[in-house]
């Protein structure tokens, strides 16, 4: 049976940038895989907003990882799980890669801040990397762990987020593509693209680039491949911001009406969540084996 | 202090109706009590559909438990804690009662459907319904079980759901209320309110009614209280389809955008969920304690 | 690969009679797999002992699948998962065996209780069984659910431990075989093997026996042999119970010892534990990535 | 009510010093109760080996935290939780400490190893101790943090672990009372308690020691308190190898003996475990309940 890792890296080669979406549950997850994504973001961001909990390291690997193999159970798109620093130092890694390899995820992305890490996108955030080298034992540990071959280690390069410049982000790129890195996510806090575009345009290694463009929109598909090096793109929160949105907005409304005769109007019919829960299959079960 | 099943109580005597949201997790549980709300409903379909899974008792209460008590920690409002048929008989109900009113939670619904049950309100659903004395045993197991006298003891009675009518509804309600139960939550599947105003009508017990008019969103609150007996209306399901109406949607136009940039707009920031996942007092405590 | 039930089985048809301990942890497992027994009796009843908790359907099939699949990661004999009744109905066995293949299990017992269920050792413990039509439905549920062919579904015919007598037990078991059932396993509480030895010998079934004679130690390995159609006994509790003995020794010897001087002789030393924890693997993981 | 953390102070008031035995399940904490022990160490070291792994901060904290909270159910012992570093910074500890005392925990340890940790006995092992300031950030995080005052916060000293001397031992136990720690625990790798008991000597600060004599089981009762400062003994993993050393065991009887005849004799009846998991108060559970 071909893996999920060779699935998405087909993907790759085919259509030159792979569509991955944000993820917090297995319903999430399976809307995704209707709306035509090709993969999953087993995001840790989304996991701890899920849990009401800041994204600095609380939601332990337990929950991530069951919520990983949750997801993979429920739906058939490659999964990229977001293990932050790897839960600790490279023999941590180890036993991640080999723990998340058995949920069914297709990929990890492992990223160069010390743990425990402080979400990247907040401002002031508290942004501590590693040295190099210990990264690179990282990425190594990884690759030494992976049973399948196309089992894809990411390197997430926070060089830009910590304020530490366009150089040392490309010498941390080239080191981790050293290490055996996969691919190298590159990630930044500025409003517009340039930082990371000046990134991939000045980057020379081999190994292909991803983008979690939520701080900068502007970059769009088109924007992305005429860069070339590009080969995924992470809508990094997305799932659970437009979540938010809605139950917000539905709550308020349900107060300020007086009951749900109002919002049932829009919303979708308990019938759908039925439908995404798979009570056709239930009662397909029920009719065959309940004697 | 005083137990969150005390709360409850005295906002229903003050207020004469309290209005529960359905929640699937601490971030919607905290939505809801930023909106207003009285108390959350913990609920089992919500839950079994974050999974993927249908309302079948799939999910376990050891996954159900979890997240009704990660709920409590995040947030104060009252948990209503949906346990199905309690996961097995009135020896399952004592021990699930132990753990939920440990893990937080101010109010137990147990349903007289036989384990395992299957979602009320899907068509042609198979729906069994326990003897009487049997769910007798139950509340009286729950009675005897609880810690705190005002952890409330709600008994769903599903007789109007199974097709067996107002006489068997009142019947069951009665020797409910007989062994034990604080309040009834009577539920129908017809498209109008008429078949629970008519129950509501005829109910000559002291213990107080609970709604869940999702199939009869016309039942509002003015409806609601001019039946007089009815002390709580559940909103059962409304987070969770809020949620995967925006999440289709976005998911939807993000492909057909090709990218994220317009989306971005009706969304919220990623500083709401900042806000929403406490950054703000991590920030306070990396000031105060890292050193 | 070669798949873990297809392991069992070959080593089924190689030796005659297969040898599997009970386990309570990857520890337990590690040990018995240290020891030479060719398999692991994935014990509800040891696990629901170690969590303090009577063997009546408390523990949940996420703890109880959880220890399995911990167990599958750990060590390398085959397992055989205790899921009781299935957790519910033949749709719940559904989810379950997707669920019990997936973490690594090699075979499930399923035995024909009502859920919830009591252990069956106990005196004088409510035994009620399912009729034949409906436990045949889960058995044929579990033969269409399993992937890997060789995934053995063993049924647990309980009507000698209900005291139904020889003639119901060899009823059902033929039941069983005809829904599709690998092998058949009997269990009797009488302190003595013939009420036991008598099935088998009356059983003129084609799919093999199943033993766990913890009520008739009597029943050794010659014995089960002499009667040709055994191929698996399974040791039910021994491992828990040689723990409990040792932990109440060694904990009123230190009280009495006043301290650890005395049983620390008669103990294995602490570089035991490190040894079966693979401490040796994390300092070479450790001077292979640490960097 | 009186509080677990009350209890475990005022035992050490009244009796000059509380006996800890560790523990890895409810089952071997309520052997330790009914022995007569004080209190229970949730002891890291013991659940990692149940899982099969080193201790080096791979079981993660929810694991430690659901058995923490099952024993905390099932027995009535004061437990000190085996926090390890508290799974990352002061931030960590903040989110730590509401979980463990929320589970019903009477203390917390707390070591100055950074994250992640290697467990301290075993040979040639990589220990890297905290800056002290950093350390005192996380004591203070725990101490404004707790909601009972009772709830104790020991601060183990690795320093001798480290081989760094008895000097900075005394210094950091001294910087770690100044922060707020209510006990100090020593540790030590020599095989005699000397070193130890030179620390304690030594020590000239108010609050009292914790000592775990694993490596110099000379150090008995008498002996510690012949030193006056300790107030509180940890038997480290006495529970675990008693378990591991009687399975070994069993397991190699049960294949010689070509059965379970022989070792029957040696091992608990299975009624011992019944009576353990309480099947009498399931059985007048059944009796009230089942109707």
């Amino acid at each position: 049976m071909i893996s999920k890792g060779r699935i998405l890296k087909n993907k790759m080669a085919d259509s030159g940038l792979v569509h991955i979406m944000a993820s917090h549950s297995p319903l999430s997850a399976r809307l995704a895989e209707e709306a035509g994504y090709d993969g999953i973001w087993a995001s840790g961001f989304e996991l701890s907003a899920l849990y009401g909990l800041a994204d600095v390291s609380l939601i332990s690997m337990t929950q991530h990882l069951d919520m990983t193999r949750a997801m993979a159970e429920q739906m058939n798109l490659p999964i990229v799980a977001d293990i932050d620093t790897g839960f600790g130092n490279a023999v941590n890694v180890v036993y991640a890669v080999e723990q998340y390899e058995r949920a069914g995820a297709a990929a990890i992305v492992i990223e160069d801040k010390s743990f425990p890490k402080v979400t990247s996108l907040v401002a002031d955030g508290r942004q501590e990397l590693l040295r190099i080298e210990e990264f690179q034992g990282k990425i190594d540990a990884a690759r030494q762990t992976r049973k399948d071959p196309d089992f894809l280690i990411i390197a997430r390069d926070e060089a830009l987020i910590a304020g530490l410049g366009q150089e040392e982000a490309l010498t941390r790129a080239a080191a981790y593509e050293e290490a055996g890195a996969d691919m190298i996510l590159i990630h930044s806090k500025k409003q517009t693209p340039e930082e990371v575009e000046s990134f991939v345009n000045a980057w020379k290694g081999k190994v292909p680039i991803v983008v979690v463009p939520t701080a900068y929109p502007q970059m769009d598909s088109e924007r992305i491949l005429s860069l070339r090096k590009i080969k995924m793109v992470i809508y990094g929160n997305h799932a659970l911001r437009a979540a938010v949105t809605a139950m917000k907005d539905v709550f308020a409304r349900i107060k300020s009406d007086g009951g749900i005769h109002e919002v049932n109007k829009h919303i979708v019919p308990v019938e759908e969540i039925f439908r995404l829960q798979r009570m056709d299959v239930v009662k397909l079960q029920e009719k065959r084996f309940l004697r």
